[in-house]
């Protein structure tokens, strides 16, 4: 035996597919499910294939959802007149954790990256556009991440909807709660002093 | 959405019962396959699946394997003479990484432990009695790690066995080569001076 059983080769193979799951531990994972009874493994196989399949992407908005609409867009107490725009569902699922935010939201699943070839027709701007043609929408938030990629897309939507008349804001960048001045990086503090406002 | 996206839920809450992976990790794998092509997530779900039905025990041995016999106990050219007993078919893969032992192996499946009330019934120590009836076997080694339910089931199966006839080994304990003696707790100190060697 100086090569693994098969099987649970063939396990750890497509475990160590998952992200932050190195060779080591997708072999620890596949000699645990080894010796984990054998509907115990149906039930998690079929929970990541049913799983899979009852994600649908929401109408409206293009979060992740079980049914036609998500459960931001379903909901009818939500303001319709505010659209905070967002790279991808993660990102609502974080937003929604503030239980802050009570408008609705759009996800662009991507962001513009002209070096991995990601242009504007591979995100969902095109949808954005269309969801503003009614007038309801009187502010986006750009709320993409503040790096490169997520700037150059704020930038590149603003420039599109700012003609409709439509306010168009960015979220705050600063120093994080809780965090240091001392360790906090040069650019960040420099956005900090920028966004300054009184007291 | 207060509450996350039903199937996502479903699968994160599946995949936070594997050791190693927690509730936020879960729910990250869960994100990321609901992001992944679903032909995928069904080669995933189906290689856990198939895998853990393809997957039996050596009936000689109790190692996995995928045919009637493992890679080990199917090879003539191993020694037929000596026996390793570990606990579980992880330990086989340890000792074969080793490229250094030419015997065959016992799998016991457990380890003896009254206080989980796993007693010598519950672990596959009969199957190894009944190995040693043909009297081929003239050695075997007790490989059980070197805790306290590792030492009782070696001393408990030292006992069944010498009677037969048969000698009756434990691996050594000692400083493990690259550690520092600084380092080293005092229990395996005093095994290493214990079972010092003439250089």
């Amino acid at each position: 035996m100086r090569q693994q059983v098969e099987p649970i080769q063939r396990m750890a193979d497509e475990l160590a597919k998952l992200p932050g799951i190195g060779r080591k531990s997708a072999q620890r994972l596949a000699y645990h499910l080894a010796a984990t009874p054998i509907d115990q493994v149906r039930a998690l196989a079929k929970a990541l294939e049913k799983g899979r399949e009852d994600i649908k992407l929401c109408t409206q908005c293009g979060n992740y959802t079980a049914d036609e609409r998500c459960a931001v867009c379903a909901d009818y107490k939500r303001r319709q007149d505010i659209l905070c725009v967002v790279r991808d569902p993660r990102d609502v699922a974080a937003m929604e954790r503030m239980h802050d935010y009570h408008g609705l939201y759009h996800v662009l699943h991507g962001i513009l990256s002209p070096m991995d070839g990601i242009g504007p027709s591979d995100i969902r701007i095109s949808e954005l556009m269309r969801r503003l043609e009614s007038g309801t929408v009187k502010e986006i938030i750009l709320a993409t991440n503040p790096d490169i990629e997520g700037e150059a897309t704020a930038s590149y939507i603003a420039r599109l909807v700012k003609p409709l008349g439509v306010r168009v804001t960015r979220i705050a960048h600063g120093v994080p709660v809780g965090s240091d001045l001392e360790y906090t990086d040069e650019v960040t503090l420099s956005k900090a002093m920028e966004g300054r406002r009184e007291i």
